[in-house]
């Protein structure tokens, strides 16, 4: 039996699994970040070479699956497979995004459905079961979306502290939150976006202390509602996308927000129950090697 | 009769008046930027000495009044008044935030009321005339809030554009967004945003675009429609500052995007009366030059 070799690549971490096509795993290792948008193709040749000095034997593999974010652009995807022939010369390599990856593992049994991530950033998709489309909703990014990622989670927070500044009622966050920013004063939130290094890419870092919080102050819980809202907006984008003989559409929820699902779930359900949508939350059938599975066996 | 000088600095342009206490203009003068926050001590000695070479005879004034962007802290007031000290060592010099220059000459002739600036940020102003308290709600920048601002309206225009090429419902407003932001795709828009030039602070140069639009296509009057929503929910948190005993709180728009205010105003007197606020728009009784004779005599 071959050896194949599944790269799932995020903004923050990249992981790889030497596996065999029956998904048992030889060896597996970590990289740094691979994202080819922002770091381009030097931060994918340093990634892929971390992993190879991990899974030496992924060299001589006999299929590559790189699912990769910052790829979901031609140009980008192109790059992502220039680098990966330095490394495979003769090896059929295939590249997809990291959240296409995730579909294909998250539906990898049976029925098609909608895959929410909500990690950092927040996106969504379904892929068609009778064609090749992918559709998307969401990922714009902290600047102009990621709706109810924790990102969002984050601003928002900050947003909440800077009205109670304004309405000169301090609660308990409110003093957690100017301590986790180190900054005395409300004020000094502007200073500290604006003119410091905390800008949207480290927002999410506030999204623990909302959770935290949530559940001794109704309006930081507020935040956590709006943040389901958002989420469930962008997977309703996409039923019109689902076909209607579909009864219940199942939907996965993954990323590194779902950690928190004990409290995100039930308002998600709540919001779902609210809007009669027709959408039950299953577990995934599998994950990124389940889905690096799929592509190379199509 | 003596002369004094009044002195206006915003963000991207910073104004002088050499005028008599009867308000008659002497002399007046233009320089670039004055921000304190942003440009520290040297770009407000820049723009003062652009001033003053435009009016010499301000350096021999009886006082000097600066309204500056930016000096809404003790730190950076301390830093401006330090600065007009190297100019005017022996003059008395008053400084004050940009908003509140603006805010004494629009009410300097009576009743006070709310104060609304509606530029490329927004921000609302009440001042209590039984104290010196000065109440606020909004400017925080564009990525905290400066909602319905240009920068906002324009931040809206980028996610009406990205929610359009994921339904591929592409409008003549979107072909007209791309044609401006120089790009060819909808998902180009990320890009522009995140690796280009096209951030935060050149969102508003979309903002005229939109109001092109507004008219032939509801769903961009609808982004015209929120601004003018979120606005008045400024202007609302300030009215349980204002006494009860004000039957009709004035409320003074003022800012770049009034500008456009056959547009504007009949959205925000339909977001008023749908709330039944008590508040009804008035002019400004004068601007920078009034507000500032009523700090130099008061």
């Amino acid at each position: 039996m071959s050896n194949f070799f599944v790269i799932d690549g995020g903004g923050t971490k990249t992981r790889g699994w030497l596996v065999k096509s029956d998904k048992s795993i030889m060896d597996e290792g970590t990289a740094g970040p691979s994202n080819v948008a922002r770091l381009g193709a030097e931060g994918l040749r340093i990634a892929l070479s971390e992993l190879l000095a991990d899974c030496p034997a992924a060299r001589t593999c006999a299929g590559v699956v790189m699912g990769l974010a910052g790829v979901g652009r031609e140009r980008e995807r192109e790059l992502a497979v220039a680098v990966a022939r330095e490394f495979w010369p003769h090896t059929p390599v295939h590249v997809v995004t990291d959240a296409h990856l995730l579909y294909e593992g998250a539906f990898c049994s049976g029925e098609r459905g909608i895959l929410l991530i909500v990690g950092t950033g927040s996106i969504a998709f379904y892929q068609n079961p009778h064609g090749h489309e992918f559709f998307r909703a969401g990922g714009w990014g902290p600047l102009l979306g990621d709706e109810g990622s924790g990102a969002w989670i984050g601003r928002e927070a900050l947003r909440h502290c800077l009205w109670e500044g304004e309405r000169e009622e301090l609660s308990p966050f409110h003093a957690a939150l100017l301590e986790k920013l180190k900054v005395d004063a409300t004020h000094d939130i502007i200073t500290k976006v604006y003119r410091e290094d905390f800008g949207p890419t480290r927002w999410a870092e506030l999204a623990p202390l909302v959770f935290e919080f949530a559940e001794e102050q109704p309006e930081v819980m507020a935040i956590l509602e709006r943040a389901a809202l958002e989420l469930i907006d962008q997977v309703e984008r996409l039923i019109e996308d689902v076909p209607q003989s579909m009864a219940l559409v199942p939907l996965v929820v993954t990323g590194g927000l779902w950690e928190r699902r004990a409290v995100l779930e039930p308002l998600l359900l709540e919001e779902i129950q609210l809007r009669q949508l027709p959408l039950t939350i299953v577990e995934p059938a599998g994950g990124a090697v389940e889905g690096g599975l799929v592509i190379l066996t199509r």
